[in-house]
């Protein structure tokens, strides 16, 4: 796939986690100013993390300001269509879901084009795809989600290595990429439909 | 201005913060090495952070031997004169502001230095500002100042819009620091006293 | 010494980090996957840390396969033999202690390779030994270990100081890393099992 395929994945993300961060930040009543941080934190801050770790300064997120936009834009349609929004049951949760997928097959791509170490980039993928919402939840100071009871980092792990059979060529790059997308995205919303749950090691104390 | 001014500024940021963050430990009763470790944390972590955005390393804070003996004043100064600072009303808020627009200043102008672009600079000008505080709100579990419902980071953004006109040269470079860090600093003194809050979205749920 | 001993002392640090990280998950009833990434960010978050500060890119934790496995294995042998790591009073703590020695003596090493600078070198010692424990508890939403009144930092401090000695050639460079890494864990250990605290600054208000 041509990198703009690849930007616009990108792009998808972020917006997908501003909503998820506006949505947390207003369930807080943080003022505009904290509600547009906690998006731009939420959005652009897997990447952030991702390109810290890959040594490419400045971070993406940070020097592009088609970043701010999207996220502007998200923080925006949050605002004005809470209404609609929460009607889903999770609404955080659900957009958080979509930018998971589509981060973690973004992440991969970027790092393995700087590396082409395979590990690593599946690392970077799934620290993109959980990095926002980590720094997201640490902000409002709740236990991060991806360290909860629930199928998180372990579908964006499943996203990332899609997409890293992809970069090998051993999957065609589109199917790879749309593959991991959906697939991510899926087992997550699932997990949250169905309360699955990965075992918890049984606590003997 | 020549570059031991913006030395200077940078200085007397690190200084007022490293109180910010001094008295902020001394409240939650930590040790004196406690203390000591969130003021440099609260002094440091927005210019560190700031270069390791702009890939500038080893962080200015970290290498140079100046902070470290600015934050061992601030401590000592903190503790001895404990009774004194903490007649002010809101001791740790006051010096967070000071704080506050030197480093936006200074953070806007070391950014544009390195890269010319004014968006970055902008958003490295307000992460230098914002960014000790964040992280000694996050050390000591408070949800950051930065998110609460007060004049904050819009602060820090009107001093670092200030700040690039300088750079830009619309504005005679001395002028534009000083009115940047003044109306900086008065702006969130200002919206301390008179409690000035920006809207929040109104909640639905 | 060789940098195959170093090599052996960051994996013992990071092997005892993991460690304590996969109980203070396994704590808080965690999922498998969730145990794996609080071991994990115990173990290599104090050498990304340092790695990002000194700008060697990527972080050693990240990019080497061998820190994976050591994680892995100590999260197994955490889920496997906990009854018997419980038997110990605080064992979270007393792992943390062990690592704390290992990662101050190699976090010296590796910044005065890359710098030369004692100042700048000693803090990642200490940023090394404590930056794990620092994201495991911000993770977990606890007050970091550090800020609480303990003695911690400050011996990290000490082995740090004692690791530069030997890299400054003023001690034997076995007997520097040895004595850094077991006076360092000694004085931990000692001061959790006599409750040895630093005076905090009285509080006046």
């Amino acid at each position: 796939m041509g990198s703009s395929v690849f930007h616009f994945i990108d792009l998808i993300g972020t917006f997908a986690f501003a909503i998820s961060g506006a949505l947390a930040a207003i369930n807080r009543n943080l003022d505009i100013f904290g509600i547009f941080v906690v998006a731009f934190i939420t959005a652009c801050g897997g990447g952030v993390l991702r390109d810290i770790c890959l040594g490419s300064f400045p971070p993406a997120g940070m020097i592009n300001l088609q970043y701010f936009i999207v996220v502007a834009l998200a923080v925006f349609l949050s605002a004005f269509f809470q209404k609609l929004l929460l009607r889903l049951t999770q609404p955080t949760l659900f957009f958080d879901a979509i930018g998971l997928g589509f981060f973690a097959s973004f992440g991969v791509h970027k790092a393995y084009l700087f590396t082409e170490n395979i590990e690593f980039s599946i690392l970077m993928g799934v620290l993109t795809a959980v990095g926002g919402g980590i720094l997201r939840d640490v902000l409002i100071t709740s236990i991060p989600t991806v360290l909860t009871k629930e199928i998180y980092a372990s579908a964006a792990l499943i996203g990332a290595i899609l997409q890293i059979l992809g970069e090998k060529g051993l999957l065609n790059g589109a199917t790879a990429s749309w593959s991991a997308i959906i697939v991510c995205s899926s087992i997550r919303l699932l997990s949250l439909k169905f309360k699955w749950n990965l075992p918890a090691v049984k606590q003997i104390r």
